[in-house]
């Protein structure tokens, strides 16, 4: 291999693929070079003039290297990792950095061994990041637990490149024993520290952690930068952090930072893009186009640790990237390992092996009726209030409108009923709170897609209209369901761990924006429901959240009840 | 200790040092922060305001990390290497990545591995490369070859990085089967490709090498860069390339861009220093003292993949050095894992354990007397011209002055002769040529240093001081000798392989200066002659060298006669 690599660069072999009579990208000197770039063996091995080989006219337009995220959950995609692939492909992305803890929380070990199995062999190389915390905390509920053992257990697979984001900041900067012996499992280990600062951040970079994709703030973000953390700019579907931190790379420059998208709805993925949208808004926001490529290649391979690629460049992976201009950095076609894998934003469907049941069947919810749903009248209460494009939510506390003993949803003053149902082991828990900010007029939605143990969350006007939701999500096997009256109006099974469709993007995109004018009818303002909904359950994030033990307090980090005590 | 280090960082714990007042300078956004480090354990635990442990007032003192180099022979300081220690860390320098190829052509593998035991506890971390070309071509005659299993053996060293220089590039172009399986040891390989650029270079690139300190010009040096190698800025003893290539980083940045010294005598380390002087000099030039401290600290550790250092930032060890001002970059104090190691341009010698006698007793040359020296008379002849400052030599050729039969050197036409004499196996064998450029008037010169085999070469105006030389080197175990009227005026003993001294680097220099001081009474205008003659020995470097086995043609790479055959 080597040896014909040597060969054709020098020009005495031929290369399988020569792209020609582009503009090539130096992410070294951040030129563009007026080369041919001569492939073989799925690897480059020049840049020059060639003769031979399969050639691909390239005049006229810019040869970057394939975008990489660098810190990804596929499951939020709701696609398999082959459908995922075929969403991202199109628009230049030929390797992610995920962390499967979404499907470790339903599936455990087993889960992530199964996203590894299911990402094998495609036209985008999935590297994973062992899962740090599952559960998320101990208000979380999970099938079970992820123990350092399984941990070791990944990290062997030549994909895994490290610890997972460390969510339990608090357990690192503590020093807890527990998260530093998760720690001291590799010497790669990615960061989750939103707000944190000052001395607590030290403490979370003396632990060993190098990158941090939560900072919010120019100066959150500069504070972690000065102090060697990779600041990982992100841009989920509901955590629009991009704009904001550009600043920083404008007046500090791309170095030590890198794009990644956390969480992305499939709708996200399919109509604006991957990595190649935050290039966009990037020079948008009057970051040079070079700047940006960085920050969509070199850096993020450079943070962890992928030595064999983010550049066009002898001895690298020939992942290639055709651009036709650099304000919308839209892929004209994109080259995986040499070969044409996806041409115009589109990219052809792959073959993949069936889905092994044991995968399809995890809802083991106990059947509830709408009396689970039940709030008896006590004073005033909590209420959690989203914020639009953001996973932390306030805390409030108000007077509870009381119908028969019993507390119930006030649309006019956009209040809803929230319940997380235990899906894993059917122990009828049920978590019951109030939340607003959704606008939702009439009837509920479901999902099971629940940050992170994924249980059930349902927020409704009506216990039966919550009832029904749950009910049909057990028989569905997992997924999104809105209701109304009652019953049912439209469902998205995603029957592969309760977190993934079976189906295309494309239906996977119909789907969810079917549900999504459905809820819009119901009154719904927010333009990621389902996204904001599934982190309400998340309770490693500020402010107030709630899981199937109740609600959470996470700046106190504990539990709280429904009812305001009086001190 | 994580949890020690996490404690102290977040104000938990007592540090062990806190240096206090200083600006400390972010490798990461290249700002000054006026915050005070502490540190525990050997480590940075955190930046901001700290209580107890040892205070050191840095106040008005710029506070940087340690520097590295990121390529040099340790052998050519002539110092053991805690000798070489306590020349180096005194100027900032905390850790060297070093091939012991020198060592390694007359000891083999047992060589590094005493090197390696030589800088075990040092307060400074030496880190090797796994020698690639012992010999360095088939011209020469080391003690014995360094197989691909001897690099195996010492790639296993918890501080062996990956494969050492890959000299043999046109090995490399040509893919020979021998120097893939070298560079396919490792996913870490360090470059040599002097001139080479084009598809050649490529060639070499693709191969699998990621760093050169061979570009002598700005083009040369941007086309490595380009391609994505690291460009390792040299400044030796005699191959001073920074000042020519400095606008490449005033050009293009920093970004890629690393110090390193390859070749420095003891005299200009001891005088003029390590990285801080080429710091001065990339100042001097009009680089930003930010830039350059860059290269002197994140990038070499980054190129070697070295993520514990390179930085003030928790959780990296604490080699820290403090600088009064940012033109000279003397260090005021130099700490090494959090412990003062040098002040005021000063270490304490450490102790070391005894050299074993195995390294002390290498010289086994057959005995030479003056006619070993003769040349018979034959026509036109090759000469070695010398380039003040450089490794390369210019071929000439021209009728030479005859007397008895046999040609003589011609001192008014700065014209000696050259030998060099196998000293490994007592062979006998004896390569013989002429040499211009010493400005040698009478008497001669000679060493065991002669890269990379570390043969006897000798200089001389007579044979009976060539033989004087010669004799009295074989004496001392090896060394440097200067000869008058066949008798020796002085020498440096070198007994450790006959490459090192056992002394203190001040009897070094002085020893060193001695001998220059002498030869320059014999006329010899280069100011490190004894480094000059030590590399007219390498058959890597053009254009034309000698060995024990005759005069090498570098550039067709073939050994070549003395007499110039008429074509």
């Amino acid at each position: 291999m080597r040896a014909k690599r040597i060969a054709v660069a020098r020009g005495d072999a031929e290369p399988d693929l020569v792209i020609a009579g582009g503009q090539v990208f130096s992410v070294f000197t951040r030129e563009w070079l007026d080369v041919d770039v001569a492939v073989v063996d799925g690897v480059i091995a020049g840049l020059g003039a060639y003769e031979g080989g399969e050639r691909v006219d390239a005049r006229g337009q810019y040869v970057v290297p394939g975008f990489l995220d660098a810190h990804v959950h596929i499951e939020s995609s709701k696609l398999t990792p082959a459908e995922f692939a075929r969403a991202v492909v199109p628009h230049g992305t030929t390797a992610v950095v995920t962390d499967p803890h979404e499907i470790a929380n339903v599936l455990g070990r087993e889960g992530v061994e199964w996203m590894l199995e299911a990402s094998e062999n495609l036209p985008l190389d999935v590297f994973v990041m062992a899962p740090s915390c599952v559960p998320a905390s101990h208000f979380e509920s999970p099938m079970s637990a992820l123990e350092p053992a399984d941990m070791e257990a990944i990290l062997r697979h030549p994909r895994a490149l490290g610890v997972a984001e460390m969510m339990n900041f608090p357990g690192v900067i503590a020093a807890t024993p527990d998260v530093v012996a998760r720690l001291e499992l590799s010497d790669h280990a990615d960061g989750h520290a939103p707000g944190v600062m000052g001395a607590e951040l030290d403490a979370y970079i003396a632990a060993g952690i190098r990158s941090d994709h939560e900072a919010t703030t120019f100066d959150e973000a500069l504070e972690k930068r000065r102090r060697g953390m990779w600041v990982l700019l992100r841009e989920a579907s509901n955590a629009r952090n991009l704009r904001d931190l550009l600043p920083l790379v404008g007046q500090y420059g791309p170095e030590h930072c890198a794009f990644c998208t956390d969480d992305r709805e499939p709708d996200f993925l399919f109509r604006d893009g991957h990595i190649d949208q935050m290039c966009r808004v990037a020079v948008e926001e009057g970051i040079a186009p070079e700047a940006a490529l960085l920050m969509a290649t070199l850096h993020p391979a450079r943070c962890h640790g992928l030595m064999d690629r983010g550049a066009v460049a002898p001895g690298l992976r020939a992942d290639l990237v055709l651009l036709d201009e650099l304000e919308t950095f839209r892929p004209a076609r994109v080259f995986k390992d040499g070969g044409l894998v996806a041409a115009e934003g589109r990219a052809e469907p792959f073959e993949r092996a069936p889905i092994p049941e044991w995968v399809r069947s995890t809802m083991r919810a106990a059947p509830v009726g709408p009396d689970a749903f039940a709030v008896e009248a006590a004073g005033r209460v909590r209420v959690i209030e989203t914020i639009p494009g953001q996973l932390i939510t306030h805390a409030r506390e108000e007077e509870p409108e009381v119908r028969d003993g019993r507390v119930v949803a006030v649309p006019e003053r956009d209040l809803a009923k929230i319940a997380v149902i235990e899906r894993h082991h059917a122990t009828g828990r049920v978590g019951l709170g109030l939340v607003r900010g959704f606008g939702l007029r009439t009837g509920g939605f479901a999902s099971t897609v629940a940050h992170d143990a994924h249980n059930l969350v349902v927020v409704g006007v009506t216990d039966d209209d919550m009832a029904a939701c749950a009910a049909r999500l057990q028989e569905i096997g997992g997924g999104i369901v809105v209701a109304r009256d009652g019953a049912v109006r439209g469902e998205l099974a995603l029957p592969v761990a309760g977190l993934l469709s079976e189906e295309p993007v494309e239906e996977v995109v119909a789907g969810l924006e079917a549900l999504q004018d459905l809820l819009r009818e119901q009154g719904v303002s927010d333009s990621a429901p389902f996204m904001t909904l599934s982190f309400l359950a998340l309770s490693v994030i500020p402010s107030l959240k709630i899981t199937d033990r109740g609600l959470v307090d996470v700046d106190r980090f504990e539990l709280v009840p429904l009812a305001v005590e009086r001190s």
